[in-house]
Formats: structure tokens, C-alpha cells, sequence
């Protein structure tokens, strides 16, 4: 099993013709990505566990003797999004692991790799809901009661996977095999590319969360009702739009207006009612909240909010010292890393180069040459902590 | 029969819990709609025939012998939209056509109710394409290739309601049947609400177009995404609906957008593309032009485009003279009926008050007396046109 090939096997899965991903947590395309991994650690001889969220585990070696030291990533995607955010650190863990047998490592402790269900939200709205839900920072209550765009709600999709939705809760059975936790994540930016390195190592995550706004406004029909008598919530919304932006630029924030939903989205009906959903990030917490005091008028109402993350310091180092002087980078995307950081796991992260910087979008990519000095990188990492 | 009891069997086809209604064209509301536009043919001895674009035609006599008289409207609906604006017309139909039997009135013509199919669009993007196809308006090829938001082409969507796609084009034969068309429709603004009249007379249709904009952006990660770097068509978004507004304001036109699509439309995805749907009407082409021109740099594609219609002043005699001096309307909405006239049938409008003016949405009401006053007047003018 070569890097490649992994890769080429799980290439098609959820692939839209315009190259952009849909991967959504507990559909169709999910299940077969579940099956890849079941399958890649069957092959491997790896013990297979599944926790309380759903998140799957194969490990080498028994953490229930000695907690192990833990790779790996997610493997959904955002709408139309690329083909390495995630999947890039699950194939390269199992290559990884194949890299230490293959130099006949003999490890101390187990090595687990990790696939973290529903981090990019995409389908109920709350990121990296499989690591919230195992350390407690999502309700599982609030967790089964999340909604899609069709109304089904994550208890429902859970079942129709096959899942009990009543297991879902903190984990600590999970938690306490877990000594440490290294992801590794195509970097979402061109700061490799400005250092010319092929593979850097996470520093923190920048504090972020998501909104919600309602803009409400009266249904009636766009070619009857004069302009006078409308309460048209388009233009609220034209005006919300604006604002964030002056908003993240006074602040030096990241604002973003990504995802809408008009009701009822006809072409002659002024809409009843327009949702907004705001992102915003920034490397200070104060800048994040700057931009929300600045829309305060469209009360938006929190789905998730995630504090600073940094990220194990001594780890840090044990990565960086394996590695060749690797540049450290800061974050403003979210990870599960994060999460299990924020919950007391010692966790480090190591960046792969983008050459375009782009993500969440089909133009994601990465060289080969960089995926394997990632999986080097990794391994070298693993090795280290292991022995 | 009573109208009431008619009304209560129509009433719960396709409404959803908050009262708007959901019935798009060849769905399977329609195919309960079209079962019950055949019951009520039947259970009056009517013939049932139906013409190449799947418009049902129940008579009572045989057009081909004398072209007859017919009266109808449409049953599917906007998105969310209200239980009046077409289903008034169909059933009031049966209604006076019932009236007339009661009273004895033995017809020297034919009488034909016409139920016309997607008369909104709302699934297809083209008004009235029911009565488009069979006047020529809109090209059948062009008809079957229009994508529904599922990416469903009508030439599927007849397909799978059991209609042979090809049939769809100009239909000679059935337009011959029609000597006039008298189409009653509830009102969509509050017009004989100011007159104090429970049914007035249709003068004439606004032009009236829809037109699509697509703005382009750049997908991206909204965590790693410097505002500088992006290319986010939501702030273009956000200046097209308020230029939108200003073009109408200055023109004395309505112009709304009242659909959007955005791509991907993930909460932490800069979107790559936004659609923007654009309703313009006035009394004046002249000022729809306007709006259009303030607009050309965001390229408004046209999705369709209807003149002015002025409805047959000989035949608004005639029906006028049937009732008290009833007031005579013009209407910013499209009708079936403005299709027809454009094409050269005689064709006449009832308009029935609406309380509060608001159309296309759930609020959308007419009291019961006005309705059976609305029957009343469809049925002596009826009598009126018939002996």
C-alpha cells in the first residue's frame, strides 16, 4: 500500500464532476468512508473501536494497558470542498504507521489513528461535533436535537445510520487512552510557501465561533406590493453583508457571510424571512468580540464558539526537535486537535504546504513530494514519542 | 356541492404546518391537484381532455363543433405561498358553471374549465408555462431543458409523472376550442378594498420579466482567508439588492430579488458564486427598462420577458355590463389570462377583494361572501357570453 494508492482509493468518494467535495457527517458517502477506514485497519491487524460519538479508532498495540500516543484526522468535507482538508492526516497516519513497521520500530506504548466524525459542521452547524461530544464541550441533548437543511435532525440521522443516538456523551473511556494527540492538517494559508518548507508545526489555534442572525421581514407579492408598503428582509440583509465587512476590517478580524437560507426563495414572493451565518476569527479573542459588539443591532445568536487554542508547548518542542528547525505557525482554522487540547490532552499539530493556499474549495492542494515529507515528518514525530 | 365543502377538499393538498402552501409542478401535490380537477369533471358529467403541454380542459359540450367559453385558472403555487392566487379561479369555475345548470340556462356555446399547469414557475423558473407551450411563448425545446433546484430538466420531471416530453409544443387544436377566457383570480393588492367592492374587472397586465444575475467570487477557508486576499461575491451580493432597490425607487417600478442560490453555502466557506433572481414590473415598459439599464453592469440575464397585456375592452364590456358598474383594475401580477390575450383569444379578468393585499404568502385571504359574490358575477357573465 502505497501513499498513492490510498489516496486514489478514496479520491471518488463523495467527488461532485467540478472536482468540489460533499462529504457530509452520517449520509451515504460518510458510511463509505467509515467502511475505507475499517478496511485500511483490518489490513493493517489494528483493533477497531468506535466510541461513544462515532468517532472510529484503530489501534496498534492496547491503550486500555498503556494509553497510546494518537494520530489522525477527519475525513468529511465542507460543500464543494477540497480533497485534502482531513483526509491528508488519516491516509498519513496508516502510512506512517506502515513507515515504523517497515523500519521495525518496536514501539513502548500503542499507537492509535483517529477518524473524528462531523468536523467541519457542515450538516448540523456545530464544528468538530464528534471530539465535542467525547470531551463534554457539546450537550448531547443539544447534539441530537441539531437540524439539517431538510429538517432531519442528528438523533434521526444517527438512526438511520445504524447508530443508537442515546449513546452519544461525554467519553472518558475513550479519553483515558489517549497519552497525546498529533494531527496532521494541509496548512489553509501560504505561510509554508512564504518559508519554503515543505512542513511546519502548529503553535495555536485563533480563538473562533459562529453565528446565527434572523432577519424577518413580511411574505408578499413581488409584483404587487409597492415599495413603500414592504418589509423586505433582502435589504436588511444587503445591509448585514456590508457591515460585517467594515466590521472585521475595523477590527482586524475574519468576518464571513457563507451561508443564507431565504424563505421561501421565490422569484416573485418577497421573502418571509432571510438566516445569516457570520464566522468570525481573529488572533485575539478582544478582535472577535469587537466585531460582535460592532453587530450587536442583528443580535446574533451563538452555535458554537471556541476559545484560543494553544497548543502543548513541551510537545511542541519534542515535535519540532524531531524535525529539521520546522517554522511554527498559527491557525484560524478550527481542529479537532484543538478541541482535544482544550480538554487537557497534550496535542500537537504539523502543517503540510498548500502552494495555492486555498481551502474548502476544489482548488485545495498539495505536491506529492510535500504528502510524503508530511508522512516522514509524522512518522519521525511518532517514532520519537513512541520509543 | 358547496363551494365550502369543495374549497375543504382542496385545502390540505400540499400545505405545510404553518399554513403556506408547497404545490410545484409535476410533483406529487400536482398529481393529487390534477386527480381532483379530473373528479370534479366527472362527478359533473364533463369531458375530460388534456392538451400537449398536460393543461386539463373539462367541458361541458363539444368545442369542436363551436368554439366555447372558458373560464379557470391554475392550482400550483409559489414556495410558502397562499391557498387563493389560482385555486379561486378553478373552483369557482365548477362552481358557476353548477349556478348555471341550477338556474336552467341552456348554453348556445360550449363551456370549458381549464386547469393550467405551473403557472408560478416556482419549480422551473418560467410563469406560465402552461399556457406559454400551447400558444408557441415558450419553445418546447427550450421548456424541457430548464433544471428545477435539484438539477431535475421538466423534460425529467414530465417523464416521471408519466407525460411524454415530446408532446410538449404549440397546440392548434385546443386553442380553437377557445372563443374567449374569462380567468377570475383573487386580488394581490388591496385595490377594491379602497373601492369598498367585493369583485372587480381586469384592465390590463403590467409588463412584467424575471431576470438572473450570477456573481462570481473565489471559494476560500473563512478562517485562513485575509480580507485582502478575497474575492467574496456575498459584499457584491449585498451591493446588487440595495442597487436593485434604488433602480425601482427611481424608476417608479418594482424590482425585488426574491431568490438566491448560493454556492457552496457552507457556514466557513467563502461562497464561489452567488445567483441573484430579479422580479422588475411596471404599468410602463418604459420604466422597467430603466431598472434594467441602472443594472446592466451585473449583466441580468432574462428568464422571461411579457409585454403589456390589455385585455379585450370589448369583452370587459360585455362583463362589466353583466355586473353594477364594477371598477376596473389594472394588475402587476402575470396571468395564464395575459398569455392567451397576447396570442389573440378575447380574454376578460374578475378579481375577487383580498382583505389585507398580501399574496404569495400565507395571509393571503378572501372572505367567504366575496367569494360567492366572485361566483356570482363569473356566472352571469357567463350566462352573459353563453346564450
Amino acid at each position: 500500500m502505497t501513499f498513492a494508492s490510498t489516496w486514489a482509493d478514496l479520491a471518488p468518494v463523495g467527488r461532485a464532476p467540478d472536482g468540489g467535495y460533499r462529504r457530509f457527517a452520517w449520509t451515504s458517502e460518510d458510511h463509505v468512508l467509515r467502511e475505507w477506514f475499517a478496511g485500511e485497519a483490518s489490513a493493517r491487524g489494528l483493533d477497531l473501536t468506535t466510541d461513544r460519538a462515532g468517532n472510529q479508532w484503530a489501534w496498534w498495540g492496547d491503550p486500555d494497558v498503556t494509553p497510546g500516543v494518537v494520530t489522525g484526522s477527519h475525513l468529511d468535507s465542507v460543500p464543494g470542498g477540497g480533497a485534502f482538508d482531513g483526509p491528508l492526516g488519516v491516509v498519513s497516519g496508516f502510512a506512517a504507521l506502515d513507515a515504523l513497521r517497515a523500519k521495525g520500530v518496536a514501539p513502548r506504548r500503542p499507537l492509535g489513528i483517529a477518524h473524528f466524525v462531523d468536523e467541519e459542521g457542515a450538516r448540523f452547524g456545530v464544528a468538530c461535533a464528534g471530539s465535542r461530544l467525547i470531551t463534554g464541550a457539546l450537550d448531547a441533548d443539544r447534539a441530537r436535537g441539531l437540524r439539517d437543511a431538510d429538517g432531519v435532525t442528528m438523533g434521526e440521522a444517527l438512526q438511520r445510520a445504524g447508530r443508537d443516538p442515546h449513546a452519544l456523551g461525554r467519553d472518558d473511556e475513550t479519553l483515558r487512552r489517549v497519552a497525546s494527540f498529533v494531527e496532521l492538517h494541509v496548512e489553509q494559508g501560504r505561510g509554508l510557501v512564504h518559508t519554503g518548507d515543505a512542513v511546519g508545526v502548529g503553535r495555536m489555534i485563533w480563538p473562533h465561533g459562529r453565528w446565527r442572525v434572523e432577519l424577518r421581514g413580511e411574505a408578499n407579492h413581488a409584483g404587487t406590493t409597492p415599495l413603500a408598503d414592504r418589509r423586505d428582509p433582502m435589504l436588511d440583509l444587503a445591509a448585514f453583508i456590508a457591515h460585517v465587512r467594515r466590521a472585521a476590517d475595523d477590527a482586524g478580524a475574519l468576518a464571513t457571510v457563507g451561508k443564507l437560507h431565504v424563505d421561501p426563495n421565490g422569484v416573485n414572493a418577497i421573502p418571509s424571512q432571510v438566516t445569516a451565518w457570520l464566522d468570525v476569527r481573529a488572533e485575539d479573542e478582544s478582535a472577535v468580540r469587537a466585531v460582535l459588539a460592532a453587530l450587536r443591532d442583528y443580535a446574533p445568536a451563538e452555535e458554537s464558539w471556541t476559545p484560543v487554542t494553544l497548543l502543548d508547548s513541551d510537545l511542541a518542542d519534542v515535535v519540532a526537535g524531531a524535525l529539521t528547525d520546522p517554522p511554527r505557525l498559527g491557525t484560524g482554522a478550527g481542529h479537532d486537535a484543538g478541541i482535544l487540547a482544550a480538554a487537557g490532552v497534550p496535542t500537537a499539530m504539523l502543517f503540510v504546504r498548500n502552494p495555492s493556499g486555498i481551502s474548502h474549495a476544489p482548488g485545495e492542494d498539495a505536491d506529492e513530494a510535500d504528502c510524503l515529507a508530511g508522512i516522514d515528518a509524522l512518522a519521525t514525530v511518532l517514532e520519537r514519542l513512541l520509543t
